[in-house]
């Protein structure tokens, strides 16, 4: 993801036929099945001039064939320069992360990713998030 | 969840020593092992008068012994009431939810959940959601 390499984030994601993989972005809504996912990578890095990720807290919940990984993601990322700028605005991001990866014959690999926004205590203004 | 059991929350996460639970509500940091996220099912049970769940684009991605449920999750719920009210002001909640269970010999049982609130496109008046 760091290096933008489209391709590399195409062979991480499980491509068996029979089990569909998920993934949500912050934010955002479901989406199913590679065709969705690998288009979302493109369209996310298409809109991404700059990209790094700091992983901390990253706990690992393994059996044979299936590993669950959490962990916090604090990104700093930057948008296509305008004005003739060599980057655009640097933005943080504090997200949290369930990965879900399967052990196949070529290596583990993503069957589901959801990050989401990581809202500070004392910061809900509206409604506390009650349950789900 | 609805009927506020407490015992039957618990005995739907998994519970067997080796391969932790975890757990992310929306907008909070990820809770990890049982004892976590029991309390915190706890916390929001007790905060919570009156919840009901209308789930819609429910997809399942199967294998023999694991199973990833994502949903989304139409949340009605209300606190605790005040001033003698029958029951506190009611909140509408959309969020989307990852699942992941594994099966053993008493059933399925929960190994992960993650909700996430899902942010109504062109609602980004700071910074879009670029990548995680």
């Amino acid at each position: 993801m760091e290096e933008g390499d489209f391709d590399r984030i195409t062979e991480l994601w499980l491509d068996d036929g029979a089990t569909p993989v998920s993934c949500v972005h912050p934010g955002w809504p479901v989406l199913s099945g590679r065709g969705e996912v690998l288009r979302s990578y493109a369209l996310i890095m298409a809109n991404t001039d700059y990209i790094q990720f700091f992983l901390t807290d990253v706990e690992i919940s393994l059996t044979d064939d299936v590993a669950i990984v959490t962990c916090t993601e604090n990104i700093l990322s930057g948008g296509p320069a305008e004005d003739g700028a060599e980057l655009g605005p640097l933005v943080g991001q504090l997200v949290v992360a369930t990965n879900v990866f399967r052990r196949t014959s070529e290596g583990w690999r993503v069957w589901s990713h959801h990050g989401s926004p990581v809202i500070p205590e004392g910061d809900s203004e509206d409604e506390p998030d009650t349950a789900d």
